[in-house]
């Protein structure tokens, strides 16, 4: 094999959906201040729509996707990522065991946009947070915002049920504008209830909202964006330090 | 290295820009009939800015990116490419080189263009293109439309001078606003002149009008789309056969 140009690159497990990866892929660009091809991250992106479905590993005892995250991880550090990112809540249920004996920095979405959340609301705000029912089952949110003191509140169940799982669905199978509104009304019922800010914590979410160009999205932290915001910053560190 | 979920995936050479791979990801979504996650094709995605630039090989003698593009190639298939496309019409100067001795398919960007082309205009018909000067240069899409007998229009030297090549530099460098317009121009002096169609033969291009939601579109071969659409299509034969 021809190994001229062996570059590194941050590696991106994604696929899960597919549009939220090419949404990630599309916000690490914008994050970039580039004024060219040469000033941009390089990436190498994984999106495997064949890893199994983590809402069924979590809430109904399905096959676990870690066995395909493991081999999707380690098929991108062997082709020369330097660090790893996944642009799916849910699947960080399983970032742990991803992190454990690898041998590059695995940047976490939650870790990502916790930190946008507590340098924008107050110590002890109330914090809304829009996810897949998996998601807000494994409480990936819950030790962050507890830590800075934040009331999560969440849609309720029927909201949940009715609105955020079908839109997300919705996304998923590519039908991005009629996501939208349904969407922005469960987040604009968290801020009545007296969010100051809202977690989208699912990357379906942000595609759907950006798509109708919502203004609740300035009320919201895109964990989606978070995330590329990290990997881009992880990336300028350590294209100075090399 | 675990390997329960190796999975074929097909590799994208990609990064010649960052944003036309990006807008090249999301039309393969676009373009796949999927209800869910799974449905969609799984990519690897090599999206490296450090690829030497093109045009300044072509037209001013600088560094081949072949030694490059022969190592994003080779690093795709270690991967587990089956087939492999590049989404950057003047990096297909090189398309022979990299598909000779390639172990798996090389669709070209230029072919599934063409056949885009000759299924929407009569034999003989004007087409226009909007491309680099070192597309243009490398005379790419020649052979196949004057084998449809198509007589080939371009933008005049001051039109592609001062305003397609700045624009195409400015979705480069991520100003994808500022340029939607004067390509919309240099698209409509083609039409003016009697183009039934023109071909978009840089990926910068589609981005750029797609972003303004240009009525010209209508009247275009998106190469981006083209290759996307040739992708999902070879995908779901292969994925039928195996």
């Amino acid at each position: 094999m021809t190994d001229l140009h062996p570059g590194s690159v941050v590696g991106v497990l994604g696929g899960m959906g597919p549009l939220a990866t090419a949404d990630f892929f599309s916000k690490v660009i914008a994050a970039t201040p580039a004024g060219n091809d040469a000033d941009h991250v390089p990436l190498l992106i994984h999106s495997d729509p064949r890893i199994p479905s983590r809402p069924a590993a979590i809430l109904q005892g399905g096959p676990s996707p870690l066995p395909a995250l493991l081999a999707a991880r380690d098929r991108l550090i062997a082709a020369g990522a330097v660090a790893l990112v996944m642009p799916c809540n849910t699947a960080h249920h399983w970032h742990a065991q991803l992190q454990a004996r690898c041998p590059v920095p695995f940047l976490s979405i939650v870790d990502a946009a916790c930190q946008e959340v507590t340098s924008e609301v107050a110590r002890g705000a109330t914090v809304g947070i829009i996810a897949t029912q998996a998601t807000l089952a494994a409480r990936l949110f819950d030790q962050q915002l507890a830590q800075w003191g934040c009331t999560v509140l969440q849609p309720d169940d029927q909201t949940l049920q009715q609105v955020v799982l079908p839109a997300i669905a919705g996304v998923k199978a590519g039908d991005v504008a009629h996501s939208g509104l349904p969407l922005q009304q469960a987040v604009q019922a968290l801020l009545d209830r007296g969010a100051s800010r809202v977690i989208l914590a699912c990357t379906e979410v942000p595609v759907a909202l950006d798509a109708i160009a919502s203004p609740v999205r300035a009320h919201c932290v895109d964990t989606t964006a978070a995330l590329a915001r990290a990997c881009v910053a992880w990336w300028q560190q350590y294209s100075r330090v090399t």
